[in-house]
């Protein structure tokens, strides 16, 4: 993942200042909002090949390595000749509201004090982080994206791109997500926030100027999610029950078993990249989300959502699981939406969306091609040429 | 479950105390040791009805109501005409070494000082609890039981004892339980014990005299075990994305979904009745537990043990998955054990085994009168009279 310093953009990010105020969903509203962008490949002639990447909890900007070399998150999936390919899309990817690498959010100058918001940051939801992008496309100029794709939560924005902005958006990929977060979830979420909250350090948000920091706690919120990540599968493949460099027990509460050194490192090499604010911040969007919002079913809340959607779940992931990718599937069909839906089989958990690179390339490669030529068709106000996309679920 | 005190037995427990040393796994030994126990029903003319019931990680001596009227923690299965019926076996459970009811452990006077032990308290294994339990019952005069039956970390006991003492055990029942815990129940043990040595008033174990405790810790850890006991199902079914008592979004860092509420709950009334030590050294007896031991595979290990044995999984418990528990019967069944196994439909998680009354009553309670008759029969040495129990899983 390279180096980052917690709150600043990657050293790779452009950055823009939205003008006036955005108006978040809690009724609060922000001004001088910074957002943190990159972008990979080029504009076409017609402006039909933008994709936009959004990306999931503790993702950044950087989502692959473009001209810098250094590695981005989904490098895998994003670049040339890769399933979102830079030689044919321009992929533009930014920070989300609230994040801390380089968009503003908690961390950032609270501009009435010139000091970090901290606590005093608004909520932000799902739907705010998508306004935040469509005001930051709005400066770049591009009317309308072929596809706007993400994981996890990244899938959370791409579907609420679809919702508030079906004009802007030709086809949506919903890739290992949900129409909304069960309980077991944010079940999760809350210990994980709990642990940042009850953290000595945490000095109710206000701990950036300090010189302890709420490490322990978001150590621990990590090494929870970590463990959702994953799968029993995976991780009885890769740990096991072997201990780590040592023959017998220690009978002492040290980390002792692979498992144990793992998830400890996993927590210790997050405090150095994220910041606390912004894990609390993240997770509650997240359990936030409800893509039914205040429609009767999910049928209706989806019946104005673009034509063309991509829905990937993997068969290994309790935390996203299949029937929930099932659900919006079922109302897609419903309100008679081309979908292309695929339980894809793999042992990583939710992981799986970072590493299955194959099985997601052979679908993803060829749903854009046919976005982009949709996306020209509608700009150019003609006809599609490409074949046409069946639902292959029901 | 009433109301106990933090390190007191149970009122209605009884203590007893053991002569000498208890040399443990550890290669540590313990003096002082002090037992406290509870029996229900009576012994029968022979002897030949008793029955030992071994506790979970939070559980203690008083496992039903028995005179005193109240409420036991598996209250549902034991007592007059239940599953464990107390008019007919002669039933013992005693909190386990390394405990808080009672039993000694880390929040019990080290004889040296005259201090509660903390973190000086050795480590103990399933193995030294239950080498405590045969010493208590050569205290009590018990020879042999006809069935010794766990739940959890219960189950675990009941392996263990089966391992260690087979000629004083007719049968096992091994309930919602694993011959050895996997890479992903040793990972949240382990995130748990980290919320409680990371906090800071956890002293490095000596808090018992501060006036701060590290209950902040122990609640993170209990709530992130309470998740893994329920089951996705379950959680949805009781929550969903229910608020508590509000109907919209608080955009403030609250408990604000039914299942956040629920879960602050689990952890409050957790510190009131537990030990965060004991936490640690119960967790870490767990994951340390392995039936196969040093032998080369689980059928070697369990050649000696008894030959009739109960298991009992339930089909959304992921924690100790009923695969777990498949390897234990293949195990059984290779060595020629007379195994009846059942995978009981529930969507209760790993709390089924508490919760699950009727079909583990209609398992357990003809499993042992037959056993009551085996054991009769060793005992007189005389030829059983009842059905012989047959395979009924492969």
């Amino acid at each position: 993942m390279g180096t980052t310093t917690v709150g600043s953009p990657p050293p790779e990010a452009r950055l823009v200042a939205l003008d006036g105020q955005v108006r978040l969903s809690s009724g609060a509203s922000l001004t001088a909002v910074q957002v943190a962008y990159e972008t990979f490949g080029e504009l076409n002639a017609d402006n039909s090949n933008a994709v936009l990447i959004c990306h999931a909890l503790s993702g950044d900007s950087h989502v692959t390595s473009g001209e810098s070399g250094r590695e981005g998150w989904w490098e895998p999936l994003v670049g040339p000749g890769r399933a979102i390919d830079t030689d044919r899309m321009h992929v533009i990817c930014s920070n989300v509201l609230g994040g801390c690498s380089g968009t503003t959010g908690p961390g950032s100058p609270d501009p009435a004090t010139g000091k970090p918001y901290g606590r005093s940051f608004p909520l932000v939801t799902v739907e705010d982080m998508v306004d935040v992008q469509a005001r930051l496309l709005d400066e770049l100029g591009i009317e309308r994206f072929a596809a706007v794709i993400g994981g996890s939560m990244g899938g959370m924005q791409a579907l609420a791109w679809g919702k508030r902005y079906p004009e802007r958006v030709a086809s949506v990929i919903a890739d290992a997500t949900t129409p909304r977060l069960a309980a077991q979830a944010i079940g999760f979420n809350g210990v994980g926030r709990q642990a940042i909250l009850e953290d000595g350090a945490f000095a109710d948000g206000d701990y950036y100027e300090n010189a302890e920091q709420p490490d322990a706690g978001l150590a621990i919120a990590r090494m929870v999610g970590h463990i959702t990540y994953l799968s029993d599968e995976s991780m009885r493949e890769k740990f096991g029950r072997r201990l780590k460099d040592r023959d017998g027990y220690a009978f002492e509460f040290v980390h002792e078993f692979e498992v144990e050194t793992y998830l400890a490192h996993q927590g210790r090499r997050f405090i150095e990249r994220f910041d606390a604010n912004t894990y609390l911040y993240m997770t509650k969007a997240m359990d936030y989300f409800d893509l039914c919002g205040s429609d009767a079913s999910l049928a209706e809340a989806v019946a104005g959502m673009p034509e063309r959607f991509l829905v990937l779940s993997f068969s290994s992931d309790w935390l996203f699981p299949t029937y929930q990718a099932r659900q919006l599937v079922d109302a897609l069909l419903v309100s008679g939406k081309a979908v292309t839906f695929a339980e894809l089989p793999s042992p990583y958990g939710h992981d799986a969306f970072l590493l299955e690179v194959e099985a997601q390339t052979a679908l993803i490669r060829p749903f854009l091609e046919n976005a982009v030529r949709a996306n020209s068709a509608h700009l150019g106000d003609v006809s599609p040429t490409g074949p046409k996309l069946e639902a292959v679920a029901s």
